[in-house]
């Protein structure tokens, strides 16, 4: 499912720079397979917490699996969400912003694949490092609107343009927002600690 | 948790109307609230699930309240953004747009508030009328879009004001998605059915 997320992120860019005509469908496609293993695995959590009754690490290993899970489901969302903005830019006027999206997008998948990678390897100490990311990709989205409400000002023609990429930089925002609670649930997994909304950091720096 | 992430959104609104100076800072006082009460929430849930062992309905209401629990606390965070978004707007020179948002917050309200009696009264017929609701916001949010993408392209001297108000309708529509995924626990909780994504909603139907 997480190979999924990421794969159709990387096909809403596509969408997004227009290279690709079928990158539309591609996300859809792929979305409606992230619903259907999201289904899928929060039943084998149902079940493993009826049938194993596990505890401690298992235990928690499975409550971050049922987070992890519908965060993912969300990445999955944002992706169709980019994809469709993108295949309406792509019937418009050209118009040139400089913003950087896809250097944002970039960012974004880093985090989402470090989240994983410190799931799929119990690393709390990458996961870590995820939370600090997050930081950069808010004042990315921060620079972009700022840039992009400019243009608007300076050439109102361009507004419709301006403003969908606006969601698209707000999307990848909340992409980067799902791979920081990703990171803490696996944190929270393997040190029991949880550190969300700062809470126990210091407990983990120290 | 549910009346506190109500009650955030009512003083993000009052933000939203500049009638009430105070609002941004009881917003982020509730949502430092809320996100202590998560924290809290999800403990609990862990320490039932580790010493009680439940099973069948008592399994899927913790699973269906762990998840409630992350959506409320993403209302609280939606909350904020639609504070900080009417401070700003507050402080600019004033314009008027003919969108009707607090209609739109209205319904969103409403939403959470059914999501929540639904999960009281253990109630999944009401559930389900929360699905049929949120149509409407989508639509809601669709129009709002449309009339202020057109008053950008009239007069740009209101371009930012008008992208704050294209956010604060996102995060409404954001916040009425919430009260989706929670109406859809309660019915996975009460029925034992996942109607996520439409899957199972013919069976409910019958």
């Amino acid at each position: 499912m997480a190979g999924l997320a990421e794969q159709t992120l990387r096909f809403a860019m596509d969408a997004q720079f227009g290279g690709e005509p079928a990158a539309c469908s591609k996300v859809r496609h792929n979305e409606e397979m992230i619903n259907r293993s999201e289904r899928e695995i929060d039943q084998m959590a149902l079940d493993l917490l009826a049938m194993e009754q596990p505890m401690a690490g298992d235990l928690r290993f499975i409550l971050a699996a049922i987070k992890i899970n519908s965060d993912l489901e969300r990445v999955g969302d944002q992706s169709m969400a980019i994809a469709l903005l993108s295949e309406e830019l792509a019937q418009w006027q050209p118009h040139v912003f400089p913003v950087d999206i896809p250097k944002m997008a970039e960012l974004s998948i880093a985090m989402l694949r470090r989240a994983l990678q410190a799931l799929a390897e119990s690393d709390a100490e990458l996961a870590l490092s995820v939370l600090a990311m997050d930081d950069q990709v808010d004042e990315m989205n921060r620079r972009v609107k700022g840039i992009l409400l400019g243009c608007i000002a300076q050439d109102p023609a361009g507004a419709h343009a301006a403003v969908n990429l606006l969601f698209i930089a707000r999307s990848l925002e909340r992409i980067a927002d799902h791979a920081t609670n990703m990171a803490e649930d696996v944190i929270f997994w393997v040190r029991g600690a949880d550190v969300r909304h700062g809470a126990g950091l210091q407990a983990q720096a120290s």
